[in-house]
Formats: C-alpha cells, sequence, structure tokens
C-alpha cells in the first residue's frame, strides 16, 4: 500500500506517542483534538481565531454540508478550505452517523441509508459510493468511510452483523476513494465493547489498508471505565505507524486517559457547545459562568489561560454576557474552551516527548478535583 | 464657561464641519458614527473588531446597563471601559428614551420618571440627579442630560410642555453632573418640528451652558423630508464651537444629508442591528444576504470594502451562515455594517476637508440609486 500522507511517530511513552501527520494542506502534530465545525463554520468563531489557539485541524460534518449549502455547490465554490476561509487540514465524517441521530425516516439496506432531511423532508440516498464522492467535492483531507455506528447496548449477535456490514462498506469506501498524494481515508473499528469483534474489524481494515484508523461506536453511553476497556483491546490490534482517531471524545479526562491509551487524535462539540451554555473548562475543572457567585468578580475566568477570555475581561463581565444572551457571551467562552483543548493537548505532547505523561495525568487529575478557585471573600 | 475638553473645527464646506473632539480617552474625528454598544458590547463583536473598522466612540444604554449589570457594580469592577475592554471614550444615554420605550409602567412627573423593569419587574427611579449619578459610575466620556423626548406627532402645546420640562431637568443634570478634565455633557434640544419650539429650546441650553448640544426627538416617525427641515431650523441656534449630535440618526442617506445641514456626531443601531438580520449596506445600496439570487455568488458582499466579511468570504458562503443561523453570519454581516458606516464618515471627512461634499454627496446618491452590482450571469 503507498501512502497518500506520511506519519511520523517522535517519541512514545508507555502506549502514547507523540507525532507528526504531513497532509496537503499542513503538519498536524498529535495527540490532536479537532474543533468540529458542523456546518462549514467553528460556531461563533472566525477561522483565524480558531487557528489562535493552536488548533491544526477542524472537523466538517457531511450529513450538515450535504444538505446545506450541498456538496456540489461548495465544490462550485472553490471546495471547504476556501469557503469557509480555513487553509489548514479539515477532516470530514462520512455521514452515516448524523443520519442515524438526526434524519428522520432511515432505511438502512446493504447498499446504503435512505433517510429525509431535517431541513426539508426531502429524500437522501447515502452509500459508501456517495460519501466518498461528497467528501470528494468538499475536498476533505481525511474522509472517513461510510460506517454503521453500532448503537449501545447491542447483543454480540447485533454487534457482530452490525460491523460486518461496515466492513463490507469500508472495502467500498476504499475502491470509491480517489486518492490524492496529501489526502488519505481513515477505517473506523466497530465491534461495540466485544474484544473479539474489535479485534476482527481491525484486522479487517488492515487487510483492506487505510491511511488511519479510527475507534467508532464509543462515547455513545458505555461510559468511561468500559471505554478505557475497550480502547485496551482495540489498540494493540492497529497499526503502529498509523494515526488512531477516537470519534466523538470527548471530555478533557477521556482525552487524557485515551491519550494514555495510544489515541492520535480526537473530535468533539464539547469545547464549543459548553461555550455557547456558559460552561467553561478550566484548570482547575468545570465552571458555569451563569452562576450567581461570578457576578462580582473581578478575576479571569481561568488564572493559567492566555486567550482573550481570560487576558482582557473578568469572571463578571462573562457573566454578564451570558446572562445578557449576547453573541460576545458565547464567542468568548467558546474560545476560552477551545484554548483550554488546544492547552491540553500541547501538554500531553510536551508529556509525552518528555517521558513525563504518568505525572501529568496525575497533576491533570489532582488540578480538576480540586475545584474551581475559592471564592472570593 | 470652561470647557471640559476641547472641539477644534479644522475646516468647512457649507453649512457641514470636520473637526476633532479632544477627551480623556481619545480623540475624536468628526463627522463621527457611534456603533451602539447597549449592554457592555457591540453585539456581536469584540472591540478591537469595532476599532478595527475606525470607530472611535461608541455608545452605551444607560437604561439597560443601570438594571444589568447595574451602575454601582460596573464602578466597582473599575468603570465600563474597563468592564468591556474599550479603552476609547463613550458616549452614554440618559436613560430616559429606552425608559419611555421599553420599561413598564412609567409614571413622569416633575422629579423624574419611575419605572419597572422589564427583566424583573423592579421598580425604579431615574431623575436627573440620578441619571448624572450612573453616568458617572459608568465612567461616560461623553454624558446627556436626562430629558423627554416628545412622542411624534405632537400638538405645538404638548411639545411646548414637553420641552419645557426638559429644560428645567437640563439645568438640573448641568447642577449634579461633575466636570472632570477631558469628560462633557451635552445639552439636547427639544421642540418636535416646531421652529419657535427649537430656537426657544437651543436658548435655553446655550444659557445653562454645555459641551456639546444634541438634537433630540427626530427619527421618531416624522420622515426625512421633516427631519431635514427641523435640522434646518434648529442648527443655526447652536454655537458654532460645540459639537452637534442627531441622536438615534441613522440611515446612510439620513446621515449623508444631515452632515451636509451641519450635524457633527451620529448613533444608531441600524448597522448592527441589521447585521443580525441578514440586512447589509453597500456602496450600491442594500443588500439582502437571505435571498437566494445570493446561493452561489462567489463575489463579496461588496466590492469597494475592505472588512474580512468583504476581503475573506463570498456572498454565497455569508448567505449560507445566515440562512443556517450560525453565529459566524452575524458577526460577519455586522463587522461588515460597521465598517461601510466608518467609511462613509471617512469620506464625508476627507470631502469637507476638501471643500467637495456636494459632489460626494451627489456621487454617493447615484451609487446607491444604480442598486447592487447586477446578478450573476
Amino acid at each position: 500500500m503507498t501512502n497518500s500522507f506520511s506519519f511520523t511517530v517522535n517519541a512514545t511513552d508507555g502506549a502514547a506517542r507523540t507525532g507528526v501527520l504531513k497532509t496537503a494542506h499542513g503538519d498536524i502534530h498529535t495527540p490532536v483534538f479537532m474543533p468540529v465545525g458542523t456546518a462549514g463554520t467553528v460556531k461563533g468563531m472566525l477561522p483565524e481565531q480558531v487557528a489562535s489557539t493552536g488548533a491544526e485541524i477542524i472537523l466538517g460534518n457531511t450529513y450538515h454540508l450535504m444538505l446545506r449549502p450541498g456538496a456540489e455547490r461548495v465544490a462550485r465554490l472553490g471546495g471547504l478550505h476556501k469557503f469557509m476561509n480555513w487553509p489548514g487540514p479539515i477532516l470530514t465524517d462520512s455521514g452515516g452517523y448524523q443520519v442515524m441521530s438526526l434524519a428522520g425516516l432511515r432505511k438502512l439496506s446493504e447498499e446504503g441509508v435512505r433517510f429525509r432531511s431535517h431541513l426539508d423532508g426531502a429524500y437522501y440516498d447515502l452509500t459508501p459510493e456517495r460519501s466518498m464522492e461528497i467528501q470528494h467535492l468538499l475536498d476533505a483531507t481525511i474522509t472517513m468511510v461510510l460506517d454503521e455506528c453500532t448503537p449501545y447496548p447491542a447483543s454480540e449477535e447485533t454487534a457482530a452483523s452490525s460491523m460486518a456490514l461496515s466492513m463490507r462498506w469500508a472495502r467500498r469506501s476504499k475502491d470509491a476513494f480517489i486518492r490524492r498524494d496529501g489526502y488519505g481515508l481513515f477505517g473506523i473499528v466497530q465491534g461495540s465493547v466485544y474484544p473479539d469483534l474489535r479485534r476482527e474489524s481491525a484486522e479487517a481494515l488492515k487487510d483492506i489498508g487505510f491511511d488511519g484508523y479510527a475507534v467508532g461506536g464509543l462515547a455513545v453511553g458505555e461510559g468511561q471505565a468500559l471505554m478505557f476497556e475497550t480502547l485496551e483491546m482495540t489498540v494493540p490490534h492497529l497499526p503502529h505507524d498509523r494515526p488512531r482517531y477516537l470519534m466523538g471524545v470527548g471530555k478533557p479526562d477521556d482525552i487524557v486517559g485515551a491519550v494514555c491509551r495510544g489515541i492520535d487524535m480526537f473530535d468533539c462539540v464539547l469545547p464549543t457547545r459548553s461555550g455557547r451554555t456558559g460552561q467553561a473548562f478550566t484548570r482547575r475543572g468545570a465552571v458555569n459562568i451563569r452562576n450567581t457567585r461570578h457576578k462580582d468578580d473581578p478575576r479571569p475566568l481561568d488564572e493559567g489561560c492566555s486567550c482573550p477570555a481570560c487576558r482582557h475581561y473578568s469572571r463578571a463581565y462573562l457573566h454578564h454576557l451570558v446572562k445578557a444572551r449576547e453573541i460576545l457571551g458565547a464567542v468568548l467562552m467558546t474560545w476560552h474552551n477551545l484554548q483550554y483543548f488546544q492547552d491540553l493537548m500541547a501538554g500531553l505532547r510536551a508529556a509525552i516527548a518528555e517521558g513525563r505523561l504518568d505525572a501529568f495525568a496525575a497533576d491533570f487529575r489532582a488540578a480538576q478535583e480540586a475545584g474551581d478557585i475559592e471564592a472570593l471573600t
């Protein structure tokens, strides 16, 4: 197999690794967190603001973009990078997950899935071939195979047949994918929480051959302990020389634990969605800025943070903005959360490079458990 | 009378003037447009983005700020400049206008106005003395006297007694205002559309003595022709050496016409509010970006504009964002509109300085009437 982009592991610490993925749109330093830009925008943020946090790659949602503005339209306008003014790498999902969670009246078959748009009720077909075509039209740097995200919980029998379907779709995705230098296609391991199925899925994907390997079907309600167990039984079956991506994860402590278990890539709506509702992630745990205790507090949201929300504004001001439902409240809280996630990833990369990941993880947990800084006296 | 800040007229062209107002928080080049930052934020914009458009002063609303977060709280947190991270000049209104338009159960008396907050129904008293105190607590660079904005239409008798009350409140405002270097207090001319009342009001304010003179009670439904007529009968009675401020105006062609009639300062929610609903002001007139004709248009919103929305994005992308109700759509459209208004003011200042205001105004009207650029073929 010729690889469409290079991935170099520069250092390891236990199961964890740090490295560089070189793509047509720029380098990605792993472990990496990808902010979610669902509909051609990381909600509330200008692309240069996203980049200022240290983000090197963002995620776009095929489901949303195929419905509005439409993949062919984005292609006519020069592709998603130009359309949204993000010149860096973009990973697009296959659309399958959101079809299952957002669309109405779905019909799953061997061929693919037929669904009705949540926007206007129109019918659409999503097959592995069409998913590859859409992601090509969007000009995704990293394309994901179409799969079925097995619901949780699932019996071993259900999980096995669902995984088998995903493996047949992975084959068809690979066949339909148009290879280009600096672009790549990732397979997705399924198999729910069953070790044999996860191993079988990983082996099947390796036989097909991909540029990276994602772990799907997690963070769907199984809980952190079972998620970590599943990673421990899955990651050893993935190639060492290819990036590993845990889809849809997650909370900061999920990320720290998954990095310790060998995961290189993450995406989650948590920093952006939480920012819009007044929830902040800080070095001392979660903060709800809507809480009345912040209304006279002149201190920054997070003393250790360098983002504009923390450098230029008080908790009192952020509290005011969020309570008054001002757009700037959503902007500043989102900006802070994205900065927090990027700072966490930079800390993890440095700790792995310096062989002190265990100490980093222990310090991280202790600070989180210490809780938010004491109330003003 | 000693003046708390200096105003220098550098050039005139007909009734129009261009000059500099020097304040404790920076210089203001007139004619000037002040973006409205109602509740301690110019909606959707970071202060550095507002400044990047060329804005030198913003407006804050006393009514909103006294209710939330509260003037005493803003003072404890270091004043409005620090609270919202806008180090430049801020003009605050008196609160009177919004009490009349937004608050419930108002009771007007010689003493002032009692009203119920639209937020929580609590009772508040706003008197000339309390309005001065609130604006002082906010640390307003320019404070406005409390007045009654005479409703339109009003009989001459009603307008006369309303104006007389405003003049008594102007006296009490002046007496209560705490003078500081680089800070100032503006009086407000009332008198509806009646020449004798407007002259009487202007003379009464000059007798009291203010740092600037506003024309109030316009842009309340009387129409542009009557607004311009009222300016023509009012401005000649205002001192030449003090800035003149037309409150709550307005549309670009209102501003051009008012500058030609000797007005130096403007404020209006139009660029920000319109931005949030997808309405753009351009060199070729108004554009509704929601219109389907923009959905495939790769061109910028306004070919002549240097704002980020016009430099980095297509009409198609802005159309997509606004249709999808993305925050970034409101941000980019607002940013463009603020840039458009600031560019218009810069054009007016240059035209006055160079003695070609009539030609500038004629070109402006011709371009507006030509309408938006032709549809894509």
